[in-house]
């Protein structure tokens, strides 16, 4: 028999939950008379109190564990929300924790998720995050996990991505189709796989176009902040007054290009055109407004709850599944930042 | 005798915790040998896994639920970073749920906490929250509950807070010196304290310079975005010819004002002076750059989870406490949208 609910045990007395589990605690301000009728029902219909307690009979703790690089970060929070927005559908409760790009506060994190009896793990690299071997000891101690985003190729689990490589080829061939020539690229760190992936379809882009690949044109960003993008801005047109396309990793950066640019005089689309990344919503806000590549946070969020659900109802089930991987789409958005 | 933790069994065996963990459970890839001293070592020093059962002897779960109207909000998600910051510092982990702004979102989420067996709940309340019965029933269950930002000021529980009222103050009073006559205020919704608060300051300041109150100058922001800042932006500019300053309850809006306002050809600050509020990172990146007033968000958070941590500790040791009121200094930071 599935046991009853507080809920259920409310709905069918016609009493608030709140009282329901008072009763249960025996608290002074709930009637004898209800303090019985809650108890005969729960003990009759197998009540079991849903709390942390892991569910002796499932073994579950219905919750999960996400660790996220930075919580203050229009994509992440974004992904967050769309997490919980998931979770709470089914009845789990996510537990955040920031990794703040370290890669040994993340190593600490999952080992305290572990410890915790979290039923899964949801995660999206740190920056700084190499070796992976930290991921295999979820894996090995039989929890699923699903990574998200900044994701590590060679960990044999699910993974919800956008296609990087084509929508930085996007970007690109947008600014090429616009009329560029002489396309520079501010790139994300050196290490997470999607900063990889854009900078790869840039190039793509630029060889399937008969355009040169000139190694000069590419800027590293670490901080991935707008002062950054002001100061390679700088930089760029010091360097390489030829220059007339931008393809930027972050809206951020971008606006903050866009702002030393025109400041120093330039005409934005007409000296140079540029072209963003994640459509935060700030870029149709500036001036002049940012063309940009839609990466679709929310979605992301929902979708990796989504796996990460998928895969603790094979286990239940004692079911083999193949670790998936999700690809969502990304849209490239037209604004005034190219002609 | 205090029961050792895993940590302490893997440095004692110079193992990593992992390997502990796997021992205890059984792991096919730990040695036999490695099992049998870390069995031993667990079973001599009493260890206790630390997962979500409620520990039986302190009947703590070391969890603290929090409640946000917005996960994906500039100062939300600053004070989601100070308390899960803090948190981890004393062992403590989140599950942070969204209330969306809704009322019986809010309600619910409280009943799911409490339900899950939390040890506190931090709570900041949705705009549309005008009954606070729910809050009660957090006390009624005896747990600790403090408030943040978006208080009730009748729920007797600990809070902590900005001084709105006279940050409102400190904001107008700023335009008043800088040669203003005429300053419309655009405010938050209607139900929450603190644009009551930030109202209530921009009142005093205006009569505290004899100046008049005009409450046709004073427009109600509902949902707090960009665009609501470009629509009050005309209609103001439209409806008064004659306003000289403008003291705006967030950066958004204001931005968002200030944008609309240049379009239509005003000076900022020569035409109209203006003022924001929660020092937003983009306040000082966009042109001309946005005078504020800094909302601690991340100090909030830290201060949030320190207070609920500090009434656990008093539970703990059956010791009284009355609940605090903590208010954070807050600053105006100038720049060049007031002359």
């Amino acid at each position: 028999m599935k046991p009853i609910t507080l809920q259920e045990i409310a709905d069918t007395l016609g009493i608030s939950v709140s009282t329901a589990s008072k009763a249960l605690k025996n608290y002074p301000d709930v009637s004898e008379e209800t303090k019985t009728l809650v108890k005969e029902l729960a003990a009759t219909m197998n009540y079991m109190p849903n709390s942390f307690a892991v569910n002796l009979r499932t073994k579950e703790s219905k919750t999960i564990g996400l660790i996220i690089p930075e919580i203050v970060h229009y994509f992440f929070s974004n992904v967050i929300k769309g997490i919980i927005y998931q979770a709470e559908k089914k009845g789990y409760l996510i537990i955040t924790l920031q990794s703040n790009e370290s890669y040994q506060l993340e190593k600490k994190q999952i080992e305290l998720l572990l410890s915790k009896n979290v039923d899964g793990i949801l995660i999206s690299l740190a920056n700084e995050t190499a070796d992976v071997e930290h991921l295999k000891t979820i894996i090995e101690h039989n929890k699923p996990l699903v990574m998200f985003d900044r994701i590590a190729k060679k960990i044999n689990c699910s993974k919800v991505v956008i296609n990087d490589k084509k929508a930085g080829y996007t970007a690109t061939e947008h600014l090429i189709e616009s009329g560029c020539k002489r396309i520079a690229h501010f790139r994300g760190p050196l290490l997470p796989q999607n900063a990889i992936d854009r900078f790869q379809g840039y190039k793509q882009a630029l060889k399937k176009h008969n355009l040169t690949f000139d190694p000069a044109l590419v800027y590293t960003c670490n901080d991935m902040s707008f002062e950054e993008g002001t100061y390679f801005a700088k930089k760029l047109i010091q360097e390489h007054k030829d220059v007339d396309g931008l393809f930027v990793s972050s809206d951020l950066i971008a606006i903050g290009a866009i702002t030393e640019l025109k400041k120093q005089g330039f005409l934005i689309p007409e000296d140079i055109a540029v072209v963003g990344f994640s459509n935060w919503f700030m870029s149709s806000a500036v001036t002049p407004t940012l063309t940009t590549i839609d990466q679709p946070g929310f979605e992301m969020g929902k979708a990796a709850f989504k796996q990460i659900f998928k895969e603790l109802n094979f286990r239940k089930k004692k079911e083999t599944y193949t670790p998936k991987v999700i690809k969502l789409k990304t849209a490239l958005v037209k604004r005034d930042s190219t002609p």
